[in-house]
């Protein structure tokens, strides 16, 4: 079997389900019904997107790991479904029509999922044998086509991040006003007649307002819009444009930037775009990028002109595809590992590059989107999620907040896996985070065909008991990204072909422990290697993908750094493997990692794959809920009091620990 | 008698004691003795300024009316003499060498001034024979030679504005700290490190500081000084910097620009600098300027522009005279009237020019120095003054400040003389505040031989029984200011050849009125002129200096207004012209008209000639106090809630008040 997954760079992130939540009693959906999967592969779910304005519908495919809502798939990837009640199965509205996709070839019916007792109270008996459902209700376990009605609500809530959902407060607001024209009686200035029509809020004047508001209240008989962001007043616009309020959620990722267009006045996504980060050919971790600065002082703004230009043309991008005037996004919310952050703000890095591994702050300040490159409204703000370390950055507390880490009681680990790997373990009390260098493997750096997730790349392996790959864009596999070499490596543990110590088993010894797989097993000069993939049945070895020793050693070496992070975590509150009620695996390469074979090479702890949650990209729906709500902002500052990072470099248990935790 | 005085665009204004303050009881200086003086003329003060450094002494000679004390007189024109107590004779430090100047071709010896009873206990015998006195209490009343020391001490205070003396806590700070390197024990942010060891401020730092944050600390060996303007961390200087603190005050009028450098650390100017406003092309009062930029939409820029020159031509010259390094400006401070405000802001000023005469906003916000177009530190902060209304601005509200119009008890009448005439009336508990259309006539226009205060204007005129006149420059007489039309008017009046309703008396009635001056009254065509100069004993009526009678309509019609606009303040507070206790005559045109004059044509109230006190540019002493303190820059702010605007133009009784005043 062959199964296939947009590139990374073109597609955002798929988004993944808290059905361990609901299990394990905190977010109780009574008419939830949890579906077994096996934590492996991917499912496709095809959406028909109807338009409120009439036209027509719009067609959207996204492959996320099995186990996801029908509604968390379809938010994430900024497909709005009506919801107020945050995907709980209680407000009733997330209705969408459902149908399987029958596998071309295979001769089982189309069969619809199943019915909940919420679906019940919900559609008629005709509507659910039609395949009507709530999303929120529906786990993908297989591929699906769903058909989205119109948005029918303005929901006082949106539903974003992990299972969350967050009351709409953002800081982008509008009040459109009436004015009294001013006589010789009542002289009050502009702004000041401005303001006092304004009960709620009273904002301090960008001096860009004052220059325009003389002119634009006269122009406009004195019937305007107030725009103000957070604090301040940004703009006064002619007439009422209430309707109009747009901000930009940005991920920017040392690999890849995603950009989510949110409608902030509805809370809904209105276009997401991707990209590879400009700053690629500086170097492919952030190492390489602090290096590229410290040998010359004409790197450091490059890379920041890098990132504006990312960051610019994926604006550029969502609001062309959303069809919103640039000059209508009033604010941006950036979430950025602490390299990041300062090379798009024009920081130096070097002592982020360096030991002790020094931020210039935890607190980026608020500047002007302008200030970033960004072609939107010319006021328009920026702001950043706060680091709690050199590399424990904005993205991780933007993932926090996405995950509700500071708000959920139970014992929960949070694992965004990378070159560095940042790790968070809760106990629902207290919040510890550390960063461990995992290397480039799970990137493909360093692993013989190793390669990133793009077209060919091999990202799902099962011997079943034949090889079976899944390939990204349904290609002829050229190599292996970083799910496949974890899955390769597990089922090669499996099937008993890798020792418990990451030794390929003698050649002797191969046809005995698995006879369909055995022949597979060769040499590249004098290094053993397992073949993925043979391009024709002639191949040499060195023409095949394959699987060689070093390269695990390289994912051995990579997971120990990891596990020793969260065990050295879990030892500091007192816990033991088996107390995780919940492991989060985040970021563009962890949320691809099978939850099965995660457990069997000991990336995470050994507890059922039910636990074992995909999250998705975090990083950005925290900024996405950044830019929704004030409270989730504020609440992101707060984390900053409530975990405490530890660092690990200098603890003399460290590489103990790390030997431990190199075999399977 | 020829005078002579520096045209006003190359030399700043003098400044004027407070003698009466002292005298009429607020700020009693028990050694003080007031000199009588008639309130005319001029007097020249040379100054000879040895440097602490040991470079050859700077000459500056300054022209001040006669009554201000050498302290004030040097102060305000940018001479620093040591002081602690602001002016009061108590601390004894104000030290200076006076010698009077014999004039050319008089017999009588040269004398030195009285000797006060703090002189007494400052000096020896000798050192007062030798001419040594206390700045402070030498009032000049004749030309005077002034040697003045280097400066000694390290004042906490600093004397600015009228006899106000300030405790020096400037808005911008520095503070030296040598930090410890982070370690992987402490890895605390750079700033967190920074904000650590500085325990009095808590400042937001700018991006620009967190840009250069890292590479600073580290190039410096964690020494550092930190500037810190109000709020704001705006750098991070390598080692320590803490003596070098300059702002610059600018007295932004519509004709003249005037700019102060201040060293913040010590209190002191150190260089003063003025120009014509570049603004002036496109017309010589607000109105045509703001009926400008309504003609061409691209006049608001060019006028921004013609501001943002004038002020960065200026600051560039203090910088240079004070021999001061720009990047070491931290802070400007911008006092205005509302439309110069609105034009350098780049602010729509239309609505400024028509009724009801509304402002974009009474407090405009604080930018960057650069903002307007200087080019200082590059996140230099630029303040301006809070504005009462359209026509009582920032400038005015720097001058209440300065002149501590809501710190002092006694009745007090405050009026600045220009085409608008602001008018403050203070009965020490209520103030009032209006503004009076005074029209040309001040600056010289529609005055048939009127031109400004520039080479050749004749601005003091005498009938004593011949006429006198002092011209500026030392030249020949090319025409008339408006200190000279107010005292040709003034003692036209006084010898009789003007009646009480300002006409002329018949030419056969001037023999007997005045002999010596009967034959100067002439006519050109059918107009009725007085020569005041002619060129040559030959010379036609239309080649003289002159002063017509249509000239003396303008003038009464300009002081009219103004009268009418004091009598309706003070019946608003139940006051007779009797209970004002000080009148302060400010601005450019104001401090230079005689007292005398004044009284004698009705411009200010029927009240003793030392009374009336000319108040010198408080709007430039408003924008100093407020750089040397953020209590007194509080206080501007403060004085918008205490000043009531009143609104004269709707005011029923206006025009019969108005018919009323025009007599003499």
């Amino acid at each position: 079997m062959t199964t296939s997954r947009e590139p990374e760079a073109e597609e955002p992130l798929g988004s993944f389900s808290l059905d361990d939540v609901r299990r394990e009693g905190l977010m109780p959906t009574p008419g939830a019904e949890t579906v077994a999967h096996d934590g492996v592969g991917r499912v496709q779910l095809a959406f028909t997107v109807e338009d409120s304005a009439g036209a027509p519908p719009a067609q959207r495919s996204v492959r996320v790991p099995p186990g996801v809502t029908v509604f968390d798939s379809a938010s994430w990837n900024g497909i709005a479904i009506d919801s107020t009640c945050g995907g709980h199965g209680t407000c009733h509205k997330c209705r969408v029509r459902i149908s399987s996709v029958v596998e071309e070839g295979a001769q089982r019916p189309s069969r619809n999922p199943p019915i909940s007792r919420h679906d019940v109270k919900t559609f008629t008996r005709e509507q659910l044998d039609d395949g009507w459902r709530l999303a929120c209700l529906v786990q993908a376990t297989r591929d699906l086509a769903v058909d989205v009605p119109p948005l029918t609500t303005r929901p006082k809530a949106a539903t974003v991040g992990v299972g969350r959902q967050v009351i709409l407060r953002p800081a982008v607001q509008k009040r459109y006003v009436e004015l009294d024209e001013a006589t010789l009686a009542d002289q009050r200035t502009d702004l000041q007649r401005l303001l006092d029509a304004i009960d709620d809020l009273e904002p301090t004047p960008d001096l860009h307002v004052l220059r325009r508001l003389p002119s634009v209240l006269r122009a406009a008989d004195h019937k305007v819009t107030a725009v103000v962001v957070d604090e301040a007043l940004i703009d006064v616009e002619p007439g009422d444009t209430t309707q109009q309020r747009y901000a930009i959620a940005f991920d920017l990722g040392t690999t890849t930037v995603v950009a989510t267009l949110l409608d902030v006045a509805l809370g809904t996504p209105v276009a997401v775009a991707s990209m590879l980060n400009k700053q690629q050919p500086y170097g492919g971790d952030v190492i390489t990028r602090i290096s590229a600065t410290m040998m010359d002082p004409e790197t450091l703004p490059r890379l920041q002109q890098a990132a504006a230009d990312s960051l610019a043309e994926l604006a550029a991008q969502v609001c062309r595809e959303g069809d919103v005037d640039p000059l209508q996004v009033y604010e941006v919310a950036v979430a950025g590992n602490a390299t990041m952050t300062a090379l798009a703000l024009g920081i130096d890095p070097e002592p982020l590059g360096v030991a002790p591994f020094v931020m210039s702050t935890a607190q980026p300040p608020t500047v002007l989107a302008a200030d970033l490159g960004l072609d939107l409204h010319p006021r328009a703000r920026a702001v950043f999620f706060p680091a709690l370390g050199a590399y424990v950055g904005g993205d991780i507390v933007a993932g926090m907040l996405a995950t509700g880490m500071d708000r959920d009681k139970r014992t929960r680990l949070f694992i965004d896996v990378g070159t560095n790997c940042e790790i968070v373990v809760s106990d629902g009390d207290r919040i510890l985070s550390t960063a461990a260098p995992a290397g480039p493997a799970f990137e493909g750096g360093a692993i013989r065909c190793g390669m990133r997730a793009a077209d060919g790349a091999i990202e799902v392996v099962k011997l079943d008991p034949q090889v079976e790959l899944g390939v990204i864009g349904d290609a002829e596999p050229r190599g292996l990204c970083g799910s496949g070499l974890v899955d390769a490596v597990a089922e090669l543990v499996r099937v008993g072909l890798l020792d418990a110590s990451g030794r390929f088993v003698p050649d002797e010894q191969a046809p005995a422990v698995a006879p369909a797989l055995a022949d597979r097993l060769t040499r590249i000069g004098e290094e053993r290697v397992f073949v993925l993939h043979r391009p024709h049945p002639e191949a040499a070895p060195d023409e095949c993908v394959v699987l060689s020793q070093r390269d695990v050693r390289e994912l051995q070496f990579a997971k120990a750094a990891i596990s020793t992070g969260w065990t050295l975590l879990l030892e500091e509150l007192g816990l033991e493997h088996r107390d995780v009620q919940q492991v989060l695996m985040a970021g563009s390469f962890g949320s691809y990692i099978s939850a099965a074979s995660a457990v069997r090479i000991g990336l995470v702890p050994k507890l059922p794959v039910l636990r074992i949650v995909s999250a998705g990209n975090v990083a950005g729906e925290g900024a996405k809920m950044a830019l929704l709500s004030v409270r989730e902002r504020a609440g992101a500052a707060t984390l900053l009091e409530e975990v405490t990072y530890v660092e690990l470099s200098d603890r003399a248990e460290f590489n103990d620990r790390f030997v431990d935790q190199l075999g399977f």
